[in-house]
């Protein structure tokens, strides 16, 4: 007995099309997010990975790739389960700033610092600024982040999935997770046993659903696979690439 | 203190469009069903009627809609539960039928108490018929049915009414129910105390919502609500001239 868990990363939105920081700003897909969208949930029909419940974000990008993934799969009529502990990493003070202009102001090392150290956020945002998630509805009830590291993703996406995504696993349930580039890293770091220091290296694609098998105790029983390797392969290269001046 | 209750039909399916009986088979919006959802949201907005929560049937047409249209009112982030009991009357061996060939085939008398007879159901639908839902996976473990008149929905839809829908709003909730005009119907019935003999005439028409505002005990506090009245009246008269011949 196995239980299968399926990663999806939202397709493109339009701030990774004008290459801004995105973190908790709730932008829409491009066309180019919906047809990975519809290209995600044919994968997942032509190989009969058909979830019996999905997780979302609280995040438009992430909730519409999961509506259009599982409308192209059948799948439309499941469960959904909505949760901000799947929200993108926060980006604080970088919000709305655009990747290259952020590296050509404060240089390589910083940069790529706020981008992939595990444990060093970047700056705060202001609550007044105009992308900042305070006094957002949604987020009643919780106290809105102003800055996140990927170490404090991994001390919200991990209780959430100990707690109530891995439930449904047990309970024999093909699982979807659609939701963000470091919120999943958050993820497949714990469940690969990534270090601290390798994380950085990881970069997910856009709209190509990640198959993990997982044993009795969750752990993976061989290498999670991407439904299209070599599309994943391109995708993980252009994520790397990001911020760059070309 | 009162609660807000919001009802939507979803907008035209492809089979509104061709004018056949749709029931329980699963067909897509047509780009008009499509502007209707979003329109629909538009007015929520404009109401400031934002739910807090959406049920939808486990069919696509109310589905979509409900993406849509929470799409278009900012509130795509909401909890969502979807539940059979909101699907569709099913229309039983007409599933699938040319609604002017039935007219014409079986007269104006024998159509109009299929369509809007309380307790008489059309014939029931044959399980090897590709237009039965028997063997669908949304439904496994309950019975599908193979017909249904009005009561039958009444009598599935209006415990799920007493059971679930009307806790949340005495939690306070503005709830918004994206579903079908015989499921409606049988809801409208049950909350303004229409007779068996007057639901007949109650026609609820695509893409407007529908808002109550309810008391304590769940009763009215005043008549409900289109938040487009023009476009109801126009929508409504279309739904009752449903089958003829021009």
């Amino acid at each position: 007995m196995t239980y299968t868990l399926v990663l999806l990363r939202h397709g493109e939105s339009e701030w990774n099309a004008l290459n801004l920081f995105t973190g908790w700003v709730d932008v829409h897909l491009t066309d180019k997010g919906i047809a990975e969208g519809k290209r995600a949930g044919e994968l997942l029909a032509e190989h009969g990975v058909l979830p019996d419940i999905v997780y979302t974000s609280l995040l438009r990008r992430a909730i519409s790739t999961a509506n259009i993934a599982l409308d192209a799969a059948d799948r439309h009529w499941i469960p959904v389960v909505r949760d901000w502990r799947l929200n993108e990493r926060h980006y604080g003070a970088l919000q709305g700033k655009n990747k290259a202009q952020i590296r050509d102001e404060y240089g390589d090392e910083q940069f790529m610092l706020w981008r992939r150290s595990y444990d060093t956020p970047p700056p705060p945002i202001d609550a007044a600024d105009e992308y900042s998630q305070t006094g957002d509805p949604r987020y009643a009830g919780i106290e809105v982040p102003k800055t996140e590291c990927l170490l404090d993703v991994v001390d919200r996406m991990v209780p959430y999935w100990e707690s109530t995504i891995s439930a449904e696993l047990r309970a024999g349930k093909t699982v979807l997770v659609a939701a963000h580039g470091n919120s999943l890293r958050a993820l497949v770091k714990h469940l690969d046993g990534i270090s601290d220091a390798d994380i950085a290296g990881v970069n997910i694609p856009t709209g190509i659903p990640l198959r993990y098998e997982l044993d009795e105790n969750l752990r993976p029983v061989r290498a999670a696979e991407y439904l299209d390797p070599a599309a994943a392969a391109a995708g993980a290269a252009a994520v790397a690439n990001q911020g760059g001046r070309s």
